[in-house]
């Protein structure tokens, strides 16, 4: 229990300084330019008018487009929407992590060294892995071997031990520093206009609350994604929970939705998403009776992220249709990472 | 559409009127006094000082019990800790919503004369539908057929319809005014002390969403109960969801320790119920490395409310034997309801 605590102060002193330098660095300028304007690593055009256009509508109290702040719910995916995942088996932090702690544990598991996932992960047969991955059994075996039949502290300790010492596999710095500048900048120019933010993502739930507060400005409590079922048990000091081995919700495409009424109980009017999967949150902003904002982004920068378009037929076509606000991050991205120089 | 708008403005108007004049009522006078004590309507006593003496501990940056304000979490069960609701049958508010909605829609229900639970509503005869309601499969059923087969929205929209109107069986008082008052003390007590303040509740989360804000200034986004699965559906103008006929989550005894994992992820430091159904929450408080609170109102004044032990026998025990703090309704208030005399 002691050692326990001490790794966690440890685990959070080294991620407050990783964090700090992050944030500096996100800072491109103090200019006035900055001062002046909330989005400073957007381009100018239609897309950064868009966004604070409809900021400025729905803030106006003499307008016919205010929104009281209460109703002023932002939903964000996070992979692919607030940093990068691509491609999926090889830089998602929850594929990083659980490969990390297969060949962790491997020795006491003989049998990995046959079965997939896990012989492609041990073999780092990362095409292998790839094709593997595709297959949802698959997935949820390699998420009960690693994310499963712990307690939720143990949980919690695991991945911040991980993440006071993991980097992105291609960028070489630590995943605190992975997130889009420019959506930083969104999520803090909300943050300013009363918007209350949720992630809404695919990923684990309890794995990203480890990183949105440190990383976004997002509480524990706003994270809303996949998950197993928890378990109540009682000692004489009193109660804990673990973490059961089934995947009790797949927060994806239309489960979004579905858990955005059981989390927060009112239509998100700001959504932002990246794929088909957050089609569904769209769809509920655009069905309700507030004026909304839904935001596309497009994989479309080979040279600083990566170009990619898996999964999103249905979401650009339907941005298209309807009118909703498409973000090229090749043209509406002055900056996408802190790390790397202003285009 | 149009006119459900027209309703849920005339709702509103009048819902915010009565909570208006409900306010001002729950505060007894604007004397000194009243603005150095932040708990006007508690009796001096070791209870009253054990949750001043709490709040001011854990938040005292110098001091060995202080607790970083994104950690402040309070968790308070609703239906008898914040608010009266007893007897169930008669007086609880999603039952009195039930009993109305029955009535209403009889004549497209024929069987329901030949029906339990339908049969004693329909007959007014508390004493067999007290025992009919001990049967899981009867309040499913109810709950089946007044709560469920529609949409969010129209939900939404029925029970502020209700509450605009609702009395209280026996105080003959509108259900915004039956808050105890020296809880709704406690809650702005937390408040300013920085505390993000849970409903975590048996009853359902969408209804009690519909009074949460006004009642007692907690978020819809705050409140965990019990509800169906939702399912989201398109139209070309957008989507919407719509409550299916399931009961997803039963948010009772250990479920609320699950839940406030699922939705909060952070133990609360302060737990406040009424039951033995709220046993497991108290143990997750007691089980974590912050200092704690845990209170349990009992229900011991049968001039001024009622007097019942029901499913608190457990609960007393451990109170007791742990040392949490038990609330005498009678010997801790000064006031129990706005609309009654001080003691």
């Amino acid at each position: 229990m002691k050692s326990g605590k001490k790794l966690n102060m440890l685990v959070g002193a080294l991620l407050a300084g990783v964090i700090i330098a992050a944030l500096t660095a996100a800072t491109p300028s103090r200019s006035q330019e900055a001062a002046d304007d909330p989005l400073p690593s957007w381009h100018n055009g239609p897309t950064k008018q868009a966004i604070l256009g409809f900021v400025r509508q729905v803030t106006d109290k003499s307008g016919p487009q205010y929104v009281k702040p209460a109703e002023r719910i932002a939903a964000f995916d996070d992979g692919g929407t607030l940093w990068t995942e691509w491609p999926i088996h090889v830089n998602h932090i929850q594929v990083v992590f659980a490969r990390q702690r297969i060949k962790e544990m491997t020795q006491k598991h003989e049998d990995w060294k046959y079965r997939q996932p896990f012989k492609a992960i041990l073999e780092n047969d990362d095409k292998e892995l790839a094709i593997r991955l595709k297959n949802l059994w698959n997935v949820m075996d390699l998420l009960r071997e690693t994310h499963g039949g712990m307690t939720v502290d143990e949980f919690s300790a695991t991945v911040r031990a991980f993440l006071a010492t993991a980097k992105h596999p291609k960028y070489k710095v630590p995943y605190t520093q992975v997130a889009y500048v420019p959506m930083l900048e969104l999520l803090a120019l909300l943050r300013a206009n009363e918007f209350k933010i949720f992630i809404v993502t695919g990923s684990g739930t309890d794995f990203i609350r480890e990183l949105s507060e440190e990383v976004y400005g997002i509480p524990r409590e706003n994270v809303i994604g996949s998950g197993p079922e928890y378990e109540y048990k009682e000692t004489p000091k009193g109660g804990y929970l673990a973490r059961k081995l089934n995947i009790d919700t797949f927060n994806l495409r239309t489960a979004k939705a579905e858990n955005i009424q059981l989390h927060i109980g009112r239509r998100p009017i700001l959504v932002a998403g990246n794929t088909d999967g957050d089609l569904a949150m769209m769809g509920l902003a655009a069905g309700g009776k507030n004026p909304f904002l839904n935001l596309l982004l497009r994989h479309d920068d080979a040279e600083r992220e990566f170009a990619y378009e898996d999964e999103t037929e249905k979401a650009i076509e339907a941005a298209r249709s309807r009118a909703w606000t498409i973000i090229s991050m090749k043209n509406d991205f002055k900056v996408v990472f802190a790390f790397q120089k202003k285009k």
